[in-house]
């Protein structure tokens, strides 16, 4: 290779020169917790979406053209080679869109490189050290990368997810596989030409896709390089390459700056309902209601909502019959907050839409904008029929950065999801071996149980 | 789905309905001829390139993820699964660059198409009639949609035979699949998300990976949406689409523009010599030179070129010492058109350009830049050890759109490429069911013959 370019040290040589070099006990102790969270929040995921129809058309489209079955889809009982169930568990993780945000640049980062390393983990040996220190390893790659070009990329309609993320799932297969300076480098390029996945595709099953190819094509890219397929050596910062294409404003210091002392894995945030986040404080707000004062459905008489204007611009809508519209307005997440005194998957089902005292309860709901909250807050107020009134102001909703889902959440969380794909003795047992992945000896001993068996 | 938004008839909805509809009796005779004209230029070029490096690596490192070996490899013996094999087809047919090229929009078009359709023909029953009318349709997709984003979208960066050629394979798999009108928009939808392939990674082997994965990917989309995958149902012209995302300009009138009338594959046009195309006219005039007069190479003094001055800009180097170099250099492309009265693979191969009496001519070569001369032009003279001069001036280049190469010549550059992969008699076999192509009751007869027995 051309060493006078590395050591000239472009972006791409540099960051990956730093996931070869980096050794997983110079990674600060809460950067660590971090990332057992960020499983943590992404299995749960996996295992909760893994039975969607997106999964099931993609296992019947794609399944024909699989591989030897060496590798596990998260929650199915399906085999598929690694690079298939790279695609399978990336669609299940954020079919629900209830997987990591990061609000620096709306990435959901953690999809594209635990669907991969999960992938490779069900079908290779690879201890928990070496799992969490390559998933912490993607998971700052793709984000630098991602910070480099946000906001430019992603305003043009990039999903940056998709885009970003399979530099993230390159980098951590391609440190589990222990590439070289040069292969990395080319792994970069194969991930840069592979950048793919528009807003376009919002609304649809595809949306999901976009993670999951990610994690499938990263992986490939490992591989390739891996072999010695040859890639241009300056994916990121070359004229032709991925930021100067793919955003008409981009900083290439932020790949590098603050390397083995700053981790993006602590900007990352976990979303506590599976819906649009601007009605998170009010579901909030409903379901502390709902546990201090358990009031019954057929007690409420109106719900009255004080909200961000940009909540009712986006979500101002009580008649609806159907799941996935519940997800989009933010009276059905009051009603399920009171009646249910939760809003996990279950409540964003046809059921939950149509079940009689959610109904009524939401239908007794009305919301006024009010300037001076910020999207963050809300203000509940219920009226009983005995006329007492009932009140609540949020003032940072659950899942903010500044208000992080605790672990126990996480695991409530996690519970609600992984029993729709197993049952609750092993979801018990998965979570338990989740929260403890960085110390096992093999990975695999994890994803044998996040399988139904 | 929307009927509405069909009955608005969007670009994509309107090219998808074309593709579906179209008959191919409606299809002009000499866009059918031109059809194999483009497949024998195709098949000699996957078969020349068949057993590249690249090739190699890549069968190497994604082999072993293959499903069931279903499907053929043009010219090699191992078989993959048709997906795969699309992928290792679209690098054979592009690693040596040789491929056709439309000067409207610097598309490689044929590789992302036929890369998939032959793929698909070698592991299911497809006739021919069927088989060329699927390429038709895929090669007119994957173009409209390049000459809509062209040159905005080329400039920036995009490698536009990846990027476009995804909706070529997506197109033409799907009509030979029988998708709805429905399938067939989210096909596109599925190929606009996965469109992708950077310049950057133009001189490595990622470059001819683009027009392999287009292939690999176009065909998933087609499978995806016919088991009912969803997608947006503007992926071309919606406002986070691929026209809005990858072009700062663009017109999206030339997506359905002239549908039934003007074909894209009349401005296809083939390279007779597997270099950059600015030094074509320097070796046409050489190669003129040889046939009339066979000067011995011992016999030449002294060989002066006059160029357009860009060439000298690109090509001005005569100390070389690798195959790949001399595809770049104007000397070497004139020496082995005066010594060997051709240009093909083998001519630029470490070995030819190592060759004495080629190095002799080379470094006896000068050039002078001449503005008066356009890029497909060239004067080419010869000093004899005699003090006689011959000499030719090029007006137009060989393979130049207003100069077309003959179907004989196509044949000589076949049988140059292809017995790098094949025995001769097997060569004969090959091209002349490849000129009935559109008449065979089943592809798999040809691709049978594409590999060695």
């Amino acid at each position: 290779m051309a060493s006078h370019k590395l050591n000239c040290m472009s972006e791409t040589a540099t960051l990956a020169s730093w996931i070869l070099s980096n050794r997983i006990e110079s990674v600060p102790a809460d950067v660590r917790h971090e990332a057992l969270r960020a499983i943590v929040n992404y299995l749960g995921c996996a295992l909760g979406g893994s039975h969607d129809e997106a999964v099931d058309i993609a296992i019947e489209a794609l399944g024909p053209y699989s591989g030897p079955p060496t590798a596990a889809i998260l929650g199915r009982a399906e085999r598929l080679d690694p690079l298939h169930a790279s695609l399978m568990n990336g669609i299940s993780s954020h079919v629900y869109d209830f997987d990591d945000t990061t609000p620096k640049n709306y990435m959901h980062p953690t999809s594209p490189v635990a669907s991969a390393l999960f992938a490779y983990a069900s079908a290779y040996p690879v201890t928990g050290r070496d799992f969490i220190h390559a998933f912490i390893m993607g998971f700052e790659a793709e984000m630098r990368i991602g910070n480099a070009v946000y906001p430019a990329h992603y305003d043009v309609g990039w999903h940056i997810t998709g885009t970003a993320g399979v530099f993230g799932a390159a980098a951590a297969i391609g440190k589990l596989l222990g590439l070289s300076l040069q292969e990395m480098i080319w792994a970069m390029g194969l991930a840069a030409t592979q950048a793919a996945g528009i807003r376009e595709m919002f609304g649809s099953m595809a949306k999901s896709f976009h993670p999951g190819r990610a994690a499938q094509n990263g992986y490939s890219a490992a591989l390739l390089a891996r072999a010695g397929f040859t890639a241009g050596e300056h994916g990121l910062e070359g004229p032709r390459g991925f930021a100067a294409v793919q955003a008409a404003a981009y900083d290439l210091s932020k790949i590098t700056a603050g390397l083995d002392v700053d981790y993006e894995l602590r900007a990352n945030t976990y979303k506590p309902f599976p819906c649009g986040i601007v009605n998170h404080p009010t579901i909030d707000g409903a379901i502390q209601i709902h546990r201090e004062r358990h009031p019954a459905p057929a007690s409420i008489a109106a719900v009255r909502l004080r909200v961000a204007p940009l909540v009712l611009d986006l979500c101002n809508q009580t008649g609806i019959t159907k799941g996935l519209q519940g997800k989009f307005f933010v009276y059905h997440g009051a009603a399920v907050g009171l009646v249910r005194g939760k809003a996990g998957i279950r409540e964003y089902t046809d059921e939950a839409v149509n079940d009689p005292a959610i109904k009524r309860v939401r239908e007794s709901a009305t919301a006024v904008g009010d300037p001076s909250l910020t999207e963050d807050q809300a203000n509940v107020e219920v009226e009983l029929v005995s006329g007492e009134k009932l009140s609540r102001f949020v003032e940072k909703s659950l899942g903010n950065i500044h208000r992080p889902m605790s672990n126990q959440q996480l695991d409530d969380k996690f519970r609600d999801q992984a029993v729709l794909a197993l049952p609750a003795p092993q979801v018990e047992r998965v979570i338990e071996l989740c929260w403890q992945i960085d110390e096992v000896a093999d990975v695999g001993e994890l994803t044998r149980t996040a399988i139904p068996v």
